[in-house]
């Protein structure tokens, strides 16, 4: 039996390098392990590396026999069939925290630029319209951040992190968990009660069946129409499709993400519009988070090749 | 003689709703008061109101024989001749701190922008290059902020907002102004100082001649190849030919801007770079931050018309 490592998912090489030398790696790019190896191959596979988002279930498993280990690159892992692991011996690890900082200012970056009207700021500048004198998105000031409720909706290090930031630009910060955590900021019992008092839904909970389409339709309207919410968390939680049509009816105010229901696919009623702003799931995204990840990776990789627990399990 | 107030910069309709409910206004939308209006009028101007920013000598104040108090909207007031005003026993009143939250936050919004590429990154979302797997302008990631130094340049209520922002975003930060202050910041004794220091540089100072075109070419280049600049201040203060230059030969890494030397024109050779993100001076645009603002105003004039000293003078 081999001691190779799969990568599951598709990652850029450049995010491997690191781990490509000290481990034995074989790189499936996205593909079913099946379309990509023979069973030889497989056979030989000990330890995959997978990101966390991304659907992972039993029949993958079952395509390498010999497979003991499956690392998150990241915090994530809700795309894990945990009960098929575990009926499998299998342990799952992932990178708690490596990223929180990266995705918290991520999650900062978009609310302001959304608040701020970056995006037709900076066209206007660069299209000419301000040297011409033309009509200005300045025309009506918008909503300061100053005074305003900010609901952060899960207290893990992302929340914290969010939470922490978001205090300093003199907002009141209020947050709902399942724990109750030992934070300055106010508790709220349940997601309504934090939905119906923040105008900034700041979303950094866990992905789950629990929290699956939990910021629905009838949620979004809580919200209301100066709301705004931002996603840095996982696309499932929010029902896409009533977001865009809450945007569409203005039912709220705008919205800020980094992740969708299904990347990288992002309806063209999300990309038409003037009040949201996008980005590509780059939240985790900046050189030191990647080494603070790669270093979990290579953490757990080693533990479970020295046939020791992984050293950043999932809990 | 009238009790007549001249609006002497350009100034949406809107922002000034409140004010006329309570004086008498005239327009000049921008033009040389004596370009818009006769002599006869121009004899009854008792004060007006100006663009801190916007140049104000001599010649115009000799325009309105009755002229006794120039009150800036915003809290600059670097364009009025205080020697001329004070020669003709003009008094000159701002709105001090008024702004001052609001061009924090669009300090933070231009730094995060631009350290985490959100401009190329909305634009790959929605120009379908993220869906169609297109070459990625993720695939190098960037520097975190967090670790980083960041230097504020002015330790002013913008300077000191600035730095309570940055700081939660686990930043290192250090400031230059002439005065010390009582904060919990590194001190660098002088502006080379804090440049050779810093990663991060803050523009907060108040501009004037002492400070027209500090950033130049030798300070950029004491910034550094993985330096950035933002600016919120004045445009005066960088010397803007030498930071077109800076960006294009990438001795720094970017800069974001929301002044200029000449606004509202911008060079060709700024709006063609991609390492920077612009807005058309809309740092203190928010609706909170003009309803502070026009508080100023009305609070000066009401004590300007009764005939005491203003209410928020310039010191």
């Amino acid at each position: 039996m081999g001691n190779t490592v799969l990568i599951y998912s598709r990652f850029p090489k450049t995010m491997m390098a690191r781990i490509a030398e000290r481990f034995e790696l074989i790189d499936s790019e996205g593909r079913p392990p099946r379309d990509a190896f023979g069973a030889d191959q497989l056979g030989d596979v000990r330890a995959i590396i997978t990101a966390g988002g991304e659907r992972l279930g039993a029949e993958a498993m079952d395509a390498m026999p010999g497979l003991g280990a499956i690392i998150c690159y990241g915090t994530g892992y809700d795309g894990v069939d945990r009960a098929a692991a575990a009926a499998r011996n299998i342990a799952i690890g992932h990178s708690p925290a490596a990223n929180a900082a990266a995705v918290a200012d991520l999650a900062m970056t978009l609310l302001l630029a959304l608040i701020r009207r970056l995006l037709p700021a900076d066209a206007y500048v660069r299209n000419g319209g301000w040297a011409a004198g033309k009509a200005s998105p300045r025309a009506v000031p918008p909503l300061a951040l100053t005074g305003r409720r900010v609901g952060v909706y899960g207290m893990g290090e992302i929340g914290k992190k969010i939470a922490a930031r978001v205090s300093s630009f003199e907002t009141e910060v209020g947050y709902h968990s399942r724990p109750r955590h030992e934070v300055p900021y106010a508790y709220h019992d349940s997601l309504e009660a934090l939905v119906d008092w923040c105008d900034v839904l700041m979303i950094a909970v866990r992905a789950g069946a629990d929290t699956h389409h939990i910021i629905d339709a009838a949620m979004l309207r809580r919200l209301g129409h100066s709301g705004v919410v931002i996603n840095i968390a996982r696309g499932s939680v929010i029902d896409q499709a009533a977001l865009v049509a809450a945007l569409q009816d203005h039912a709220i105010a705008g919205a800020g993400l980094d992740v969708f229901e299904v990347e990288p696919l992002v309806p063209d009623g999300l990309t038409a519009l003037s009040n949201v702003v996008l980005t590509p799931h780059i939240g985790g995204h900046t050189a030191e988070a990647h080494i603070a990840m790669q270093d979990c990776v290579i953490e757990n990789l080693t533990a479970f090749f020295a046939g020791r627990a992984l050293r950043y399990p999932v809990g």
